[in-house]
């Protein structure tokens, strides 16, 4: 095992620190964020940084970088209040990644990609009809991270639209099954398999081993 | 697909409510949480919302909820200043979900799961020796989200752990050889297989497959 120290961090050449530093969070979801102007011209964007917030209210944020070239997402959702957060599946991997080209304001990348902008019941934000997990999405609130001038976008979630097939008795859903995919640090896509579901801990309790349904499979399991 | 609108959402059991909208926001990070008090108390918990915020300077953020069985886990960061993040492979699954378990406060779950703290030339946080891929980290800032009352925890990375073989070329590390594992939903625990590595998108162009070291797979490519 080799220790990178902070001089060592600090003299990497710096397309090469942004690809190691990347790396480090772990395994990201992959989620295309729809956004609608007020004279509805469409944008989406790829983003690998969106997390759970809670459950009740059903919050969602993701983190925009200044300058960056997502920057008509921020400023569609701050001019409309709503956006959708889509899941990339393995089947639009490549479509996906593509919305991260820097195209003009008055290019949809939508129209551009080959993806298709579909609205749910009046909702003004498009969510992705390839997708196999959409969600509409209310912004709530803009956290300004003061220290390096990143945004957290906090959002509660208004819809929810995916297979029903996925969703298993106890409300999981099965989204290896949907083919959502995974990110590792600025550019690679992984799909999964599944290893284990896991019982809640207990301090005196080994973990048991849960099916799809949330059930345990050891007989003794209170 | 099915449509589940507000109402619906807000009609759910709370548990199964949980576990559905612990499942929207995608494949998470699983990585442990290295602290230790001023006496030197050991504590690990195991965190779903690790988030890339920044490369230079390097920065990484997490969620704390209110109230959760990680309580400790922030009391000891803003006690000494300083953490750990350690990734989960998929040899110690079991354990890592086991520090989630309601501990009390004078039992380590190093102790009580059989993973190994180390530390790293005076750093007062200690890291998990079993893991291939630690960082020590310093806080910066806790960001409150006022929504509904987590915390945003931010911190700088000032050291990085980890298996030399695993960094390519470009700087990028190859998580999947280092077997770290996704999570889904609550309790669900996945390996992955790697679909791509793409390379920088461009408006007018197609995106190009790259190898592991970054270099384009087409002769064409500029």
């Amino acid at each position: 095992m080799k220790h990178f120290d902070q001089q060592q961090l600090a003299a990497m050449e710096n397309r090469e620190r942004v690809k190691f530093i990347n790396s480090l969070s772990g395994f990201k979801s992959a989620n295309l964020i729809g956004t609608s102007n007020r004279r509805n011209d469409d944008n989406l964007a790829i983003i690998s940084s969106v997390v759970h917030l809670g459950a009740n209210p059903p919050l969602i944020g993701f983190i925009m970088r200044p300058h960056s070239v997502d920057r008509h997402t921020l400023e569609n959702i701050e001019e409309t209040g709503v956006y959708t957060i889509n899941h990339v599946h393995r089947g639009i991997v490549k479509q996906a990644h593509q919305t991260s080209a820097r195209y003009d304001r008055d290019q949809s990348e939508f129209a551009e990609t080959g993806l298709t902008p579909a609205r749910y019941d009046g909702f003004h934000a498009p969510y992705v009809e390839e997708s196999r997990l959409s969600m509409g999405v209310k912004l709530v609130e803009v956290a300004s991270i003061t220290h390096n001038g990143t945004e957290f976008v906090i959002g509660e979630i208004q819809w929810v639209r995916t297979d029903e097939k996925a969703i298993h008795d106890d409300g999981f859903i099965d989204i290896e099954a949907l083919e959502t995919v995974a990110v590792s640090g600025l550019d690679r896509y992984h799909s999964t398999q599944s290893l284990c579901r896991l019982s809640y801990a207990k301090p005196d309790k080994p973990v048991a081993e849960l099916d799809l349904n949330g059930d345990s499979h050891d007989q003794n399991d209170d």
